[in-house]
């Protein structure tokens, strides 16, 4: 038996999210589709993560224990020529069989990307969160440096997933301008559900000056989601990396 | 009676491009129904060109005659309200009754998106044209300086338009690399059916060596299509800019 470590880029837009379920199409079920196809055998594969409906990915992971023979890095080719044109094996990898997706995660980036202007986009507007509100970048990074370090983030999670702590580390949140463009790069060694957009869209509160900056210490001390921005939507959220 | 101007950005993808036909949906189609919604009156609309199916748009121009008595910037919220959320006008104004958006216009900006690397992307694939092979940019660089200028551009047009004269001006190309995206900015007072894709194809055949630069010059002079790269794909061209 082998341990096969993969590395995907997806566009999650029409997609219902990572995770295999019963009535929706998943880009788990793409994947294992994928397997069967060049293996001929029914292989289940264990993702980083979950990411929800409308979420992108340049560098997923997962992994899948498999008899067959064909070298690992051959895998990429083999998997791309079965999968559909918004889901692409970046890499494919022999590792350890002990190795786990999710468990073994030391980390993730995310990518947030915000669109501001007179008029929505219509190109590529699957990829970034239309906002026409005025912004004031420099008070969302005073904001955003309350929430790096480590902290109970339960204000900052929505009902969903059963996890033992909310306690998490943030290790770094970077707020980009790029023409009209603005990216929110949030990295810590691990995420609750929604806790990106969640974070993002308390500092859009902060940016247009419904919170002050010093608030957020308030939200995060108060451990109530209600206190916390609303989460933005599904489309402007990319998970960039998974460190190991 | 009024004339008004609108400049539009559009995702191409799901059209059959911008003309109006009998067996497929249309941009032209989608902007007069919101323009019937709007006024209540049906106008007809004219392009600055026709767009192809899967081609984009940044600055497509287009006018339309009406009695509505609705201000001229007002259009532009009253229609992006019906139009569907791959269509955006950016502007409408008010222009003398005589304008007309394909005969007034005196040129014309493309922009062509290429990526490359070991595989095809995921996200933004509607975008860019993946091309794996290795390009040689300066060779490609010095191939574009021959297109520059007024030249017979019979071998770079395809059939399906009806011209007088096939002479035009190329007065732009550039080449510009950015990570491994290159984009092929073209600037001319006029296009041919399929031009700047075939311009971006014959480049293409130079950055891999199939064609020596200078080959471009006999190309030209054989008005001879079929010496000529091919077509690149739609998706890859978006128009950026016409001039009035």
């Amino acid at each position: 038996m082998r341990n096969i470590k993969l590395t995907i880029e997806y566009d999650g837009t029409n997609y219902a999210g990572w995770q295999r379920q019963n009535n929706a199409v998943t880009i788990q079920q793409k994947v294992e589709e994928a397997i069967r196809d060049v293996t001929g055998k029914v292989s289940e594969v264990i993702g980083s993560s979950r990411t929800d409906s409308g979420v992108h990915a340049k560098g997923f992971v997962c992994n899948f224990l498999t008899e067959s023979k064909i070298p690992a890095e051959k895998f990429k080719k083999a998997l791309n020529s079965f999968l559909p044109e918004d889901i692409v094996i970046l890499q494919s990898e022999e590792v350890e069989i002990s190795f786990h997706a999710r468990f073994n995660s030391i980390g993730k980036r995310y990518e947030y990307t915000i669109i501001t202007g007179d008029q929505r986009p219509a190109i590529g507007r699957n990829y970034m969160y239309y906002f026409y509100r005025k912004l004031d970048i420099e008070n969302m990074r005073s904001a955003s440096k309350y929430i790096l370090g480590t902290h109970d983030f339960s204000a900052f999670k929505n009902a969903g997933s059963s996890v033992k702590t909310s306690v998490r580390t943030i290790k770094e949140i970077n707020i980009v301008e790029d023409g009209n463009m603005i990216r929110f790069i949030v990295m810590g060694d691990g995420f609750l559900y929604n806790m990106v957009r969640i974070i993002v869209g308390t500092l859009l509160e902060v940016g247009t000056g419904r919170f002050k900056p010093e608030y957020v210490v308030d939200i995060l001390k108060s451990k109530d989601r209600s206190k916390a921005g609303k989460s933005v939507p599904a489309n402007g959220l990319c998970l960039k990396e998974v460190f190991y």
